[in-house]
């Protein structure tokens, strides 16, 4: 593949990765959508099939990395490091692209988050909305659209749980993905974006799983730029816990799979 | 092929997409359907469903476009629009069908919605029922089963959120499903369906994720036509905004095909 | 395909399709189930992947039609009816066998159904299992998850229902699972799967969508032979409607091929 | 396969399926997740999901067992025991080092929940916690997370459950995953994977469906020498139906196999 296919491709599947995936968590929090409130299982299918998207589209561009914790594994297993800053510098332009455009898609419902003070739905509804939505959004009102943050902030144990969820996206990507024939393949795609999902549902309780850098920092920043109004602060002080345990577990991956696998 | 086989494919499928779309809006959001109150997640499985259902049937006869952006998109692509008016006929006439088939299959519960007064279910049930199913009956009564409406009433941003749901799915079926070995086989026909639940779990909560003029304007004509008492009026203001907004979408991912992936 | 691998691969695979069928309605709606109130989601997912089940271990032996509307319609279409006899035996057979294990299974949950009278869980629990659960049990407390029962009793309307759903069902098999190579593949039973997840989302509303005699009558059958104290009436009086239905909707179908897609 | 890749891809497959397995119902049970109350769908798609990413994983390895029930029914089916010892021990070991994983992983919510008492949401999020989640975690406030646990405690009844759930299981690996050309392949994998949330949906009401004896015991060792407050006890009473259950359904699959099949 060529440097430009690679920046391409990682752009445009990052972009869509990030609008999906950002787009669910709008859904689902935000005043006066249509899904406010679907709650936990909405949320994980959400990316999971953000995840299929993205890699279904870029797949024959660049590899459908779209993620510097894959590209980074790849690289400890195979030993090749020479396109890594073209994948991971398509990945970051990719996320803050992709971001803006979760905020174009869902500009009303910011607006009205952010401003309205009424009450939607009935008592119920509020319930709901308290144990799925609002509560991820933290500690800003509207940052949880944009990046992750801690049920409980412990550096540590959070570091740990984004870990160990990284090592086994790419410990499962690294295995079959890229190696036994499944790569670049529609099944392959489809196997690995239902992974997402279970990784999300059974490991995505303490943190909101980053498990990429790049969809965590990428919006992060895009969140701090955009002109809105009371949307609180960035979080900067979580921000390096899902880009260095991603990377942590990355390396754990390609360590493993280079003992145990190849 | 030939144009009596696109012409048939695209009718048969579209009746059975719009059959089964418009069936999961009536079966979570009409009273005494068992589904109701289901919620948002049950919608767009639904809906992607009805994709996959409506897809695998006719993939065989007319490749399954199912949808005039799809068209029109493969034909910005390919350069080719020759077949185009054949294949938005057959959808056309596709969805009146299939909207005319759910109004059949939900008899006694538009009745029951039309005309009942009293409560089904304890207060739980009323507020789910309140933030899953009712808010998305707007304007009329029961137009939400037929037609899409925006949470948030405001055109531009109503076909901008429209246009980017659009060339989303657009772009993913012109680099997978058409040019990469996918095109009409199983696995791509599954891929696509669960990208159609993606985008709507994702970027369905400003306007209900039309991103398909013809899933749209068909039953829309449909609503008008039927003798449903208090059936409310059919929001003949908001009907070009998921007419434009996904053809535009679709253009604009057949640009950025040739720009991009070819 | 010898007459008894088919009798075989029918009986097992419809009791696999009743067992986990069957066993989905016990988890959603007796007392003191994990899954009490886990709604209407899990019970077509639950369905769906009944069907799968059933389907991967039935299809080396008879190629898993389980369904004397999937026989029908493939003999409409083929114009061969000799092992018509034969698929349909095993079928009721199995339909038979798999609701005396769902009974095996759930004996203690049903013996504190028909029993019990506190309540479980808080007021949102109620109302939850009033929406999801207890009005799919009609007319008898535990019939529901034996067989199928309208939420608005009008044979007629009813009847359409059935008919059309099985259509759908039965023109999706015989278009692509029994003619363009995805016959007795894995693709083919899962996405087949899925359809009837789909179906039952979309169009299981109004009756619950048997869709399939065997379904519906074999467990009713097992339901007035079962030794259950408060059991309920049986209600003889709907049971023709999920027989004729689904086979007028399997000859509909096969006719249908013969006309558009042969 | 060599017997050192058996017994490491069965300990990192298996480590993987507990990982996300107990990982998922510490997500929806455990206070301070951001996914509690999700309920049963969440936990039953978080299981399947979790044979999915561990037999995806360890497929190249050992074939992906990562089950005794499974081993025990491919060594009934074919005549072959040699290597069930490596496989068991593997499969022993990797379920005890996921469970100490999960621990890890969920280590601040498992304080919380062992040591809070304030309740978390409105009533709505009570009474979901209490139908979906609180209720499965008996008798110990969190061996729920490792261990399984039957709603009504008669051993009998709660064999025969395992018994059948299992045999449905083993059956459809028997049948088509090892035989018919789906077996080692993406596709028959992803079946498998949905095969276990189907009987998880349709089988898992009376006593959560271990369905294997590693995933049940393994983590009850881990619970019984986890240095946390509160704890309770871990049920050793109840943990031989876990065990003795799905061996007997292996047994008779294996059995029905030969009989019916082969």
């Amino acid at each position: 593949m060529s440097s430009s296919d690679i920046f391409l491709g990682e752009t445009i599947g990052t972009a869509i990765l990030i609008l999906l995936g950002g787009g669910v968590c709008a859904a689902v929090t935000l005043k006066r959508s249509k899904a406010m409130g679907a709650g936990w299982v909405a949320i994980t299918f959400g990316w999971g099939f953000a995840v299929l998207t993205a890699a279904y589209t870029s797949l024959g561009l660049s590899g459908a990395h779209l993620n510097p914790a894959v590209t980074v594994g790849i690289a400890v297993q195979s030993g090749k490091w020479g396109d890594v800053p073209v994948y991971v510098a398509g990945q970051m332009l990719g996320a803050m692209v992709g971001a803006a455009l979760v905020w174009i898609c869902y500009l009303g419902q910011f607006r009205a988050h952010l401003t309205d003070h009424e009450v939607v739905g009935g008592p119920g509804a509020q319930a709901t909305a308290a144990a799925d939505g609002r509560r991820s959004v933290a500690p800003g009102p509207v940052l949880g659209v944009f990046s992750t943050g801690p049920e409980i902030r412990n550096p540590l144990q959070n570091l740990a749980t984004e870990t160990i969820a990284t090592a086994v996206l790419v410990l499962a990507i690294l295995t079959q993905g890229l190696t036994k024939g499944l790569a670049l393949s529609g099944t392959g795609v489809l196997i690995t974006a239902l992974v997402v999902v279970g990784i999300g549902l059974s490991l995505g309780g303490p943190t909101g799983y980053a498990i990429n850098p790049a969809r965590d920092l990428g919006p992060r920043i895009v969140h701090a730029l955009l002109p809105l109004p009371n949307k609180g602060g960035s979080d900067w002080g979580y921000a390096w816990v899902p880009v260095v345990g991603p990377l942590l577990g990355a390396v754990l991956a390609g360590g493993l799979y280079r003992l145990a696998f190849a």
